[in-house]
C-alpha cells in the first residue's frame, strides 16, 4: 500500500479551506484566530477532555458532535481559553458560532469552536466578531492558508505543527490533513489540547468516530508535558467525502487503511507536541516491550515520561536509570523489578544500561553522549509477554518554570 | 491537656541516644551516618513505600517490624540509597546490622537500617563499618546528638528537621521526638522518605503500629514535592516505655492523647519536608473544606499541590486560579466546578478569588502580595458536606530543575 506524507496540513484534502487573522484577543503583532472550512458539509468525530472542569467550547463541540449534525466550519482562537467562564462563556460560544454562520452563510449548529490560552478570562466578543469577518473574507484552499491557521492557534508552542498524508481507497486518492497545538497543560486523557484533522475520505460518522477514538488512545493519550490534563483538550476529525472513494461503513480493509493513515498523522502531531513541550530541549520517548498487556505497557511508559525527576535527568543528559525504575515501580502496574532490562537509544547510538534490574558496567561518558540528542529513547524490556506501548514526553527545564511562573503577565 | 513543643528531637524521650559520623559514603566534609539507640529494647512500628521497587533496607526493616521483634538501634546512611542493588544490596543490610550488633552488643535482628541517596550504587561496606564504630563510640543522650543525627541524614535538604513534644499520660511525663529528611522524590504513599520517631511512652506494639499507620495518612501521605514516590520511603516509631505511664493497650483516652501528640510531631515534620522541597521558595498548603468525605477532600487537595503548572504559578506569585480548578477537575474526585469558592491566604492577608466557580473582581496586585509569603494557603470550599483535608507541597522553581539535572554529578 502506498501511503506517503505530502506537503501541507488541514487544507491538503479536497474541498477544505483555511484562514488566519490577527484579532488582538490577547497577543499583539501576531495572528490569533483560525478558520477551517469545508465547501461541503462534513461528518464530524471528536474526543474531549475528561477533566471535570470543561471549557465552554468543549461543551459546545461535544454537543454538536454527539447530536451527529454536519459540520461546515471550525473557529479557533488562542490567547484565552474560555474555561471557568460560567454561563457567560457558554453564551460566547453560541455568539461565535452565530457570527461565523452569518459570515459563511451556513447554519450556526454546523459551526464548531475551540479556544486555548488563559483560564478564567472572558472573550472580547467584539474582537472575535471582527476576526470572524477577516477569516471569512480571506479563506482559501491553499497549502499556505493551512499553515497560517496552524500558526494562529499556537500559544507557548515554538513551532507550528501540521502534516498531511495521502493514500488510496478503492482506487481513489484520499488525503488526511491535520494541525495541532500543545506546549503546556498537556497530559491528555481521551484527547489532546487542540488537534484539528480534515479528510476528504467518504466514511460514515460512526466509523469516523470509531477510528478517532481508537487512535487517540495510542497517540495523543500517550503524551505528556506536565501531567496537567487541560480543561480544553479537543481533537476534531472532519470528513467531507469529496475523494469519492466507496464510503466506509464497516471495519473492512479500507477502514484499516484509513486507520493506518490516521495513525501516521496523529503520531506525527503527538510527537511534535511532546517534543515542543514548554521549555523542552528534547523529545523523550519511552517504549515498554514484552508486557503482558498493552494497558500494562502504557501505564508503565506514561509513568516514566511524567516523572519530574526523570525529566530533569534527561535535561541534564544524566543516565539516572534509578529514577526510571522508580517511576515504573510507583505506576501501579505489576512487573518484576529484578527482571527489567533498560536500554538508552538515540541518533548517537544505543546502550544497555541495566540487565535484570541491576546496573551493567557501562560508560557514563558514552551514556551522556547518547542522551544529548534531540530525541532520547528508553526501551524497558519487562520480559512478561508480547504486548508493548510507546509514550512521548519531554525534559523538564529552567524554561518550563520560567514560562509558567509568569505565563499570564 | 498540656502538650508542648520542647527543645530537641530523637534524644528528647528518656533512654534514647544518638550519634552522627562522617564516614565518607559519598559526600566529603560532612556527616553522612547516624545512629539512634535506646538503652532498653523498644516496640517498633513502621510504614514503608508502596513503590514496587523497594530499596533493600525497606525490605529488611519491613521484615523486622512485621515479625514484631524488639528494636534496639537504627543505623542510617545518606548518599547512597541501596535501591536496585539486588541480592548484594540486601546482603549489605544484613552486614550493616551485624556490624552494629557487634559494636553495640545487641542482637543483629534488633537493628533497623535505612538509606537515602542515589539509586543503583552499592554501599562501600568498609566505610559503613568504620562509620558504625565511630557511631557506637560517640553515642549519647544529649539534645545535640539528636540534632547531629538529623543533620547527618540530609541529602538535598537545606535544613535539619526535628521536633520533640512533651505531654502527660497517667500522671507521667511522656515525650515523642522525631527527625526526618525529605527534599526530592517526595510523594509518599503510606509513609515518607525517612522519618524516625522515638518515644518513652509505654504502649503495646499493636497500638503503636495502629497510631503510626493512622497518623501517616494525615501527615506524610499528604505531602508532595515532585510526585515521585520513592523506593526508600520509611517512617519508624520506636517506643521504649521508660516514661513509666500505664501501658496503652487499647483505644482509650491515653491512646488518643498519644495520637494527638504524634500528630503534632508528624505534622510539623511533614510541613518542614514540603516547605524544604528541592528548590522550594514557599510552603504551599491546600485545604479542601465542606467535602462529602475526607477521601474526596484529600484527593482534591493532593491533586492541586502536585500540579506542575500550579506550583510554577506559586513560584511566580501569580494568582492563576484557573490552574487550581483545572487540577481539581482532573483529580478523579467528584464536585461541581460551578459551586467552588477559592480563597488565597498567607501572613499578608486573605482574599476570596472566585465564588461559585467564577472570578470575583479582585486586585491582582493585592493577590500577588498575599502570594509572596513563605507559606501560601489555598482554601477550596466545595460546599458538599462537612469533611476536610489539608495537603502540603511547595513551588516549582529553577533550582528544582538545577538540583535534579545534575544530582549525581
Amino acid at each position: 500500500m502506498n501511503m506517503k506524507q505530502i506537503e501541507g496540513g488541514v487544507t491538503a484534502p479536497k474541498g477544505f479551506e483555511a484562514a488566519a487573522a490577527a484579532a488582538g484577543i490577547k497577543y499583539e503583532n501576531r495572528t490569533d484566530m483560525a478558520l477551517i472550512y469545508s465547501k461541503t458539509p462534513c461528518s464530524a468525530a471528536g474526543t474531549f477532555t475528561t477533566n471535570l472542569v470543561k471549557a465552554a467550547p468543549v461543551k459546545w463541540d461535544a454537543g454538536v458532535v454527539k447530536n451527529g449534525g454536519s459540520v461546515h466550519a471550525v473557529i479557533v482562537n488562542s490567547g484565552i481559553a474560555n474555561a471557568c467562564t460560567g454561563q457567560e462563556g457558554y453564551g460566547y460560544c453560541m455568539e461565535t458560532a452565530e457570527a461565523a454562520a452569518n459570515a459563511l452563510k451556513i447554519p450556526a449548529e454546523n459551526v464548531l469552536v475551540a479556544s486555548t490560552g488563559v483560564i478564567g478570562m472572558q472573550l472580547p466578543m467584539e474582537r472575535i466578531k471582527s476576526g470572524i469577518q477577516l477569516l471569512a473574507a480571506s479563506k482559501n484552499a491553499q497549502i499556505e492558508s493551512g499553515t497560517a491557521a496552524a500558526r494562529a492557534i499556537m500559544t507557548t508552542d515554538t513551532e507550528k505543527k501540521e502534516i498531511a498524508v495521502r493514500f488510496e481507497l478503492g482506487g481513489k486518492e484520499v488525503t488526511i490533513g491535520g494541525m495541532c497545538k500543545g506546549s503546556g497543560m498537556i497530559h491528555p486523557n481521551m484527547c489532546t489540547m487542540l488537534a484539528f484533522l480534515t479528510t476528504d475520505a467518504a466514511i460514515s460518522r460512526e466509523m469516523l468516530q470509531k477510528a478517532l477514538s481508537a487512535d487517540v488512545k495510542d497517540t495523543y493519550n500517550m503524551i505528556s508535558v506536565d501531567g496537567d490534563t487541560s480543561t480544553n483538550d479537543t481533537a476534531l476529525l472532519l470528513a467531507n467525502g469529496l475523494a469519492g472513494n466507496p464510503q466506509i461503513t464497516e471495519e473492512n480493509e479500507d477502514y484499516h487503511t484509513f486507520l493506518k493513515a490516521l495513525n501516521m498523522v496523529n503520531t506525527y502531531l503527538a510527537r511534535k507536541m511532546a517534543g515542543d513541550g514548554e521549555g523542552a530541549t528534547a523529545l523523550f520517548t519511552v517504549k515498554v516491550i514484552h508486557a503482558e498487556t498493552k494497558e500494562q505497557a502504557a501505564v508503565l511508559a506514561k509513568s516514566v515520561i511524567t516523572s519530574s525527576l526523570t525529566k530533569a535527568a534527561i535535561f541534564g543528559h544524566d543516565a539516572n536509570w534509578g529514577r526510571i525504575l522508580c517511576a515504573m515501580g510507583y505506576s501501579g502496574a505489576q512487573f518484576d523489578p529484578e527482571k527489567v532490562d533498560l536500554t538508552f537509544e538515540s541518533a548517537a547510538g544505543s546502550m544497555k544500561i541495566i540487565a535484570d534490574g541491576v546496573a551493567l558496567d557501562y560508560s557514563e561518558t558514552e551514556a551522556t553522549r547518547i542522551l544529548s540528542e534531540e530525541e532520547v529513547i528508553v526501551i524497558a524490556d519487562i520480559k512478561m509477554g508480547n504486548a508493548e506501548a510507546t509514550a512521548w514526553g519531554c525534559d523538564l527545564t529552567y524554561d518550563y518554570v520560567k514560562i509558567n511562573a509568569d505565563y499570564r503577565s
